[in-house]
């Protein structure tokens, strides 16, 4: 893969976050070392193929299912590449018919056409949760159940990759419709990855476009309106604390995103949708020198946070305004709540929210819940326990 | 990549079209040795990417464009893998803005960001006309011009590929939304010539799916009618020869395809948008055995046609009805004309194209030019001309 390599960054404490910088060639061929050319005042990164795969062997990538068409899951599926470890966790449906049969039968045909790797595990099993509970993610499955949401979905996720071994955990959307998107999500971030000067290393996708379809013709907008609306909340905490206007980041929803195992297991994350922008507020707090760190080898090291505008279009199943509305203020409901969030921007966001009906007046958004991830998790037990749920599957391990 | 092998084909003397086969996976690793796994009665072939590569360093990826927009073809380019030449042949518009300026401006930024090979010319440039008719391509450029269509672009860009000396010639058209269904459509080009058991060998794309608007949301179609149409008369010709039905053609308009260029080099081309299916045409004509060939030696071998349906959607721009009703009837027009068109399927189309409007009563469709593609072509000749034409770029050549 060839990318451009970001000039300019956003320091906030440890945290740096790379302007957003787009792929230049999706497959730069077998040939050539690592190399950087400076082209028209752009660098261009070259990042050999087996630069990348040595990254993919080492990756777990997650895919979060909730009832999702069997043809768009397999092509999602077909678009991952080879030596990744495939990690699925569905919260689909089993009654009246089993979905998570259907998913796990995808998988199986694939892992033995292929001898690729893969595990699943259905997210309301009673035995997954127990093995959570015995592997020590105790807030996971506080009642001997994990709670639905997609937050919930990857810190399951992280801990299986963590138990597997694997160095990076990467996430991708089981509701794509372009297998190719997927290939290059994946081919991104282990171009990033591979890229960061730190052990801590997080990539993020931004999409070229989102293709919508509008008075009956497909339209190709930029940036989503919820999109927007993060990222604003995200780059106004980080003006007031450095004192710059900044509009650096262009990620805060990106559900196309992987980290190293190494920043991941030192992160708190938020359950639902508010997970992705969560990992910003995170590690604002917790790294971005404000207050003290749990983890004060990270504030000697810096956490690298790579920003990727893809090729391809985002082109997914619509799942309707309820679904992104959600997402929005779950997303500005964990800002507000956190102590990095400065006043003034409380109370931009008490504003926003109440200008769109979402809180009474008098504002007090709803705390998302905050999950401690998978720190101290005895992955040896959790892994014990794991493999004796009903719902565990596990092809070519 | 790994790929479903095909398990039967059809025989048309020394055609043999295999039956439509399936990409398993995009990107299979740079390990593993190609094999053969045989997994619940199906054969799932592993192109190693060393393979792959070999192939992609001698074929020429052929552009035709024509008024295009800037971002689409980009898109396009960015999703060819870095190895393959790029030749992008325009028949854009120069005034009142330059189109094929900003087509050669990407092209140069695309080139000097990542050292790829790339050559460009305009299909209406006088000095390109005078360069085939000096390499030998009389009929290309009757009257000092080369007509409008696509055929005329791609018997030019095989012109090219010839003069560049490289082995291998596949297409992709520059309307295509998704920069991953270029780069999938590319390597299974690759992974088919791969294949190949003969040196005469071609691979043509079937799309997994087409999406449309439809009362203002997307459907996924399996196959547009043209297709269907083009393909039942493809089959029926096929059908009449061999005496057993058959529904083997699912390929017959497909623009994505790619062949060795032993095979290019001894078939003739229709002209517009007859060119895809009549290649098959021309096959069945030239080496089905009905008739004396003019090269033996392909005779005494077998031509190998590939089709395979690619994981990501065709999402490409809408061009409308008149496009794709121009499509459906130049290729029964050249069918129609062609010597081994059985008179019964002669009476079909004639009925077919009655229905449609399409020709007046008592049916006599108008014959589509048929040139003699690159046969007799004196590439030092035509090289030493073409660069000096006008619009000739090359970079990194």
């Amino acid at each position: 893969m060839r990318i451009e390599y970001p000039h300019r960054h956003e320091r906030f404490g440890a945290v740096r976050i790379h302007e957003l910088t787009q792929v230049i060639e999706i497959d730069s061929g077998l040939g050539g070392a690592a190399e950087q050319a400076v082209i028209g005042g752009r660098r261009v990164h070259h990042v050999p193929a087996t630069a990348i795969n040595g990254i993919e062997r080492r990756m777990a990538v997650v895919v979060p299912t909730k009832n999702e068409r069997r043809k768009v899951i397999e092509g999602v599926l077909s678009g991952i590449p080879h030596d990744c470890t495939i990690v699925l966790v569905s919260a689909s449906a089993r009654e009246p018919i089993d979905r998570y049969g259907l998913e796990t039968a995808l998988l199986d045909d694939l892992a033995s056409a292929t001898g690729r790797t893969a595990v699943a595990v259905h997210q309301f099993d009673p035995g997954v949760a127990a093995a959570a509970a015995a592997g020590g993610l105790i807030d996971l499955a506080p009642d001997g159940a994990i709670a639905p949401g997609k937050g919930e979905a990857m810190v399951l996720a992280m801990a299986i990759t963590e138990t597997l071994g694997l160095d990076h955990v990467g996430f991708v959307d089981a509701d794509n419709y372009i297998p190719g998107a997927v290939h290059e999500y994946t081919k991104s971030y282990a171009a990033g990855l591979h890229l960061a000067t730190s052990a801590f290393a997080m990539v993020r996708i931004s999409w070229q476009s989102k293709p919508k379809v509008t008075d009956g013709r497909l339209v190709f907008n930029r940036w989503g309106r919820t999109s927007q609306v993060t990222n604003h909340f995200l780059n106004l905490v980080l003006s007031t604390y450095t004192g710059f206007g900044t509009e650096v980041i262009k990620t805060g929803n990106s559900g196309e995103h992987a980290m190293s195992m190494e920043l991941a297991r030192r992160l708190r994350f938020a359950g639902g949708y508010a997970v992705e922008p969560f990992e910003f507020v995170e590690m604002f707090e917790q790294f971005g020198g404000a207050f003290a760190s749990p983890h004060p080898e990270v504030n000697r090291s810096l956490i690298d946070v790579f920003q990727v505008e893809t090729r391809n279009p985002h082109f997914h199943e619509d799942k309707g305004e309820n679904h992104v509305s959600g997402m929005r203020t779950q997303a500005l409901h964990a800002l507000f709540h956190s102590k990095v969030c400065p006043d003034s921007v409380r109370a931009e966001i008490c504003e926003f929210l109440e200008g769109e009906g979402a809180v009474q007046p008098g504002c007090e958004p709803r705390a998302e819940t905050i999950y401690n991830g998978i720190v101290g998790l005895d992955s040896e037990r959790f892994g014990r326990y794991l493999t004796k749920a009903d719902t565990f599957r596990a092809f070519n391990r």
